[in-house]
């Protein structure tokens, strides 16, 4: 960040002590339209952003303060990382001047009832709710740029949407045959202290959880009924693997008749021709994470299956970037006015 | 291994200085049965087994030497650890005296077309193919018995096949709709030299590889067919992952009409109750592979699908245990007369 | 464990839920003279060991209860593997019949104050103390055999005190100039809760902790000063590191007049002939932690230093096994009069 | 890259398929004043960069081309990453209007006779050996803004000389008793096929390798020697551990007469204040390879021994960064007066 920052959009980020927040850091430390003003972090506040994160001690940033404390008349911009369910008190408590972009679960799901079962209580702030625009930017990009209120898609849900909204747009799968096995590194849990992500019970090992519960998986619901017009159900089942970062989905989709793997390829390489994030891999290549990590990139690959009918999709993004922080930023640019890639042109940091 | 070793079965491993090799190595130096009087590794020839692998130092075994050099009359059994395709020269010129337990995939593909479809040359010793047992212990255990030369199945096959097959059978599923995702740790893809096998390509990332075309998927689909009585195409889709041991299948299955997620369960457990090594899992619980690290378990899951009329299976592995030279012990105490779980006690090492 | 336990030794577990109980049981599950009588955990008191280690669910063992609810006339020998500070008031509490092998830091300092200076209490059983036999077996074999009570040395204190020792007593080094840079993997830390444990902290990073004042220094210059017969002081600097298991130790010493590097291989050649757990590696052999990973090996190598007149000592070994259950039940055995290695015998899991 | 890139400096890479070639391009991808205007990589010569380098595929780069292709007047500046010994020879024969920054080891060392003695065999070009600038930047940043050849130096020798040349220059420890214990991400052993690369070999270990003979430890010591102004030999172990990248050096030292490890801390934060790469981190902070991961920067602490008269200074960088491609770009922005800090501001990726 230079120091000369009048003109610059003011940045709060609430929540700043866990890994979306240190990666919006990350991300927005060389973002040259914009300054940061407003840092939440209350089990941290007082403390200076190094003593939470060493690796960006350097950086010119406001002391970790509690959300309570914060002057909103310093921001134009929030950046929410806060846990699922408290965040919806907490932006509702928010002057409407400010623009919000919304990493947590509280306001991607549009159905109140649907978030009231899977999150086991019902929506504090139904009317934001309504207003909220679902920032799975690149098929939503007009209604970002009017929002007021972003709500960041999750990190699955984005690596299984992009390939998936296209194709049952286009009719060319079968939107109640389709089985998402995803792969995520630990990150994608977050920091919070439970055994079962303590390095000695990761390494060397893999395991699905929350099979067919994962509250993901109303959400690819969600985008995908949109598309297909009507109710679509998929079978999401996510596991956890020892890497820090990445998402890698595996998709077995059913062929519309007439369809064949490679109109599936044409419809993706069309849908997402002169995006800057979204890529369809040539023929032959297979997605990998290690590719796309610390990128804000998304690589899509087509294969036709050994199983008449049918056809397998893999998408990679970061969980981190595309997955959460770096589309947050995407949004925010769109909201802004700002060009979308403004802070975002990382290469992927291989190996 | 103790010094006294009359009576004892005379064991040579060919192709000692690969991973396979290791692991029989490990296993069969408690093994109280047995003696090892001949190991060759022919790059190796002539070193100590500790210049290959310093982990088994204190071992009193023969050096390494070439194939050529081997005095067959100093074995009962053989195992064999060489690469495909040479193995069955290999093996053909064996005495006939000796028990053979193979670890390539040169005997597992009982239809010599399947076999030069997917290796691409004829096969070199037919009369050995259909001589040859598959030697999935569980559902073959009998056959296994009265082999001279046994196949030892793939990793991958091995984790697929024991809950499938049984359903199969069961004609709970339908054998037509089976999704096989496998990710597998690297000593699955053995020790040989190649880029994407080093660390830095492999640390932090996931990816599908040889996407439909592997050559696993015919050995699963000859297993599947036989216990449907018709020929069986299923997807099967590998991915690599930084681990050095194990084996996740997820497997996707659609239910025949009136089955239940329960009924799965059921058959899975009646059919392993008493098995040593095969355990179906309390509902609820996520088989992972960390369980397994080490030892020749193999563990089975059944959930019910959010997508109605389907299923997830989920079995784990050790790919070099169960999935290679622990199963070929297993097969070759059979073989031998031996009690089946003689050395292969060893629980699995967590974390 | 077979089901005829009669004539066995009973063994109960306190704290059987960690990372040290899980190995236990581990190497005890075929540990032929012994059978378990009693495991406890007060958190998770009522459960099936398969709650807390699925890995072990097979396991005919009892369900875990709290220590209060345990009935001591069921045991012969107690491990004792509860946190340092409580562990020394649970002993002090146990019937005299028992014996003891302590897993704990309580009672491996001799000398009451310096435990209240780096443990920050008085000592709460000065009695035991000084009962209590330090258990790192090759150098206090005969004293474990006489002990009712033993105190398993610390993981890093038996990596660095078995190749030190002889070197010291051979008067072979200088005992005032020792750097001992240790490199450990994170199950040494245990399986509390702590976000420096958490895997996307540790995974793909090295860092020193507890620098200058890590409890284990004391304990490394208790054992060399007696070996000094005088005060030593040590440079003693851990390190955590991605991996689940394993130490090595680089351990840089100066020569005493007239020694060269090859004198001290030979004095630890010589002091370790027979061992059957500890083996110095050929000349240009560097001790990997890989090569000792789930055994309760040891291995030591020297080297000349570009250095004149000085060598560096490498010794890698497993944490969990030579670094701490493996050695526990080494002294079991020694304690109750059966073979030393008995239940240990297993090979490195390598890879 | 943006496209208008008339004025730009032009730069060519040499032996583009490497680690250090792979992280020049993903930190010149985005550096305002170059462009790219030759690749070469002799065994994929015509292929594009994104078949050696998915993850780089969208960049607008010239196809890889063999070296003897390459036409020189399309570049101002080039970036040399080919094996030592033959490096020397293709700088040779370059046109003398070149810019030339070297990432091999072929122009670090001054001395002809101690390259001779390392490398095996008289440098090719002792001429150009004159003519090179050692580029540890900070330390030499006037003689690398006049250079036409910078060697860059190693990644261990710039972890190493950082911390240490300025304590030396102060006189404050003593150079003759100064130990390195290092230990390594694997991407510092590059990208060729050797075995103990394998991911299988190197997972879930670490080890000492080329102990007392590594090649850095000449270069060490020229750095100090000349620091010292009088012939330096030091202890340099280094390790190899499973991570991408990263360095972190434990360096054990004397402390002279009446010197404080306080006042090594002076020195240092003295040294580097207002350096934007390198940073002394807080009393009590230990420097992790984690907060360094992909960017520029080092991290050093001291911390106060145990031992009498010693102190401990740890250092972490980036070996593909800081030592290697980081610091080649950090030198030709000098040697073509652009701001130092232009296309390396990236922060850390962390986790």
């Amino acid at each position: 960040m230079s120091s000369t920052t009048s003109n610059r959009i003011r940045v709060a980020i609430l929540g700043a002590s866990g890994y979306t927040g240190a990666e919006l850091l990350r991300l927005l430390a060389h973002h040259p339209q914009i300054e940061i003003t407003l840092l939440t972090a209350d089990r941290h506040a007082g403390q200076e952003l190094g003593a939470v994160f060493p690796h960006l001690a350097h950086l010119k940033v406001p002391r970790l303060i509690k959300i309570a404390e914060a002057d909103w008349s310093k921001a134009d911009v929030v950046f929410c990382c806060l846990p699922h369910g408290t965040t919806q008190e907490v932006i509702a408590a928010l002057p409407r001047a400010l623009k919000v972009v919304d990493l947590s679960a509280d306001f991607r799901l549009a159905d109140v009832d649907v978030y009231a079962k899977w999150y086991g209580h019902a929506h504090r702030a139904p009317d934001l709710q309504r207003e909220a625009v679902y920032g799975l930017t690149e098929l939503a990009r007009e209604a970002v740029r009017r929002a007021r209120l972003v709500a960041v898609p999750g990190c699955y849900p984005t690596a299984a949407q992009l390939p998936l909204v296209p194709l049952i747009e286009a009719k060319q799968i079968d939107a109640d045959d389709i089985i998402i096995d995803a792969k995520s590194g630990m990150t994608g849990a977050g920091r919070a202290l439970k055994e079962d992500m303590l390095f000695s019970e990761v390494a060397e090992g893999i395991h699905a959880y929350s099979v067919a519960k994962h509250r993901h998986a109303p959400e690819i619901e969600q985008g995908l009924s949109q598309a297909a017009g009507r109710p679509i159900v998929v079978n999401f089942t996510a596991h956890l693997m020892p890497m820090n970062r990445g998402i890698l989905s595996s998709i077995y989709v059913r062929l519309a008749n007439g369809t064949t793997p490679a109109d599936l390829r044409a419809t993706l390489v069309k849908r997402y021709a002169g995006e800057p994030f979204v890529r369809v891999v040539p023929e032959g290549v297979s997605p990998a994470t290690r590719h796309v990590r610390g990128s804000n990139h998304v690589l899509i690959g087509v294969f036709a299956d050994r199983l008449p009918r049918r056809a397998i999709v893999l998408s990679a993004e970061d969980n981190l970037v595309k997955g959460a922080s770096g589309q947050a930023i995407q949004n925010m640019n769109l909201m802004c006015g700002i060009a979308e890639t403004t802070g975002l042109a990382q290469e992927a940091l291989f190996p």
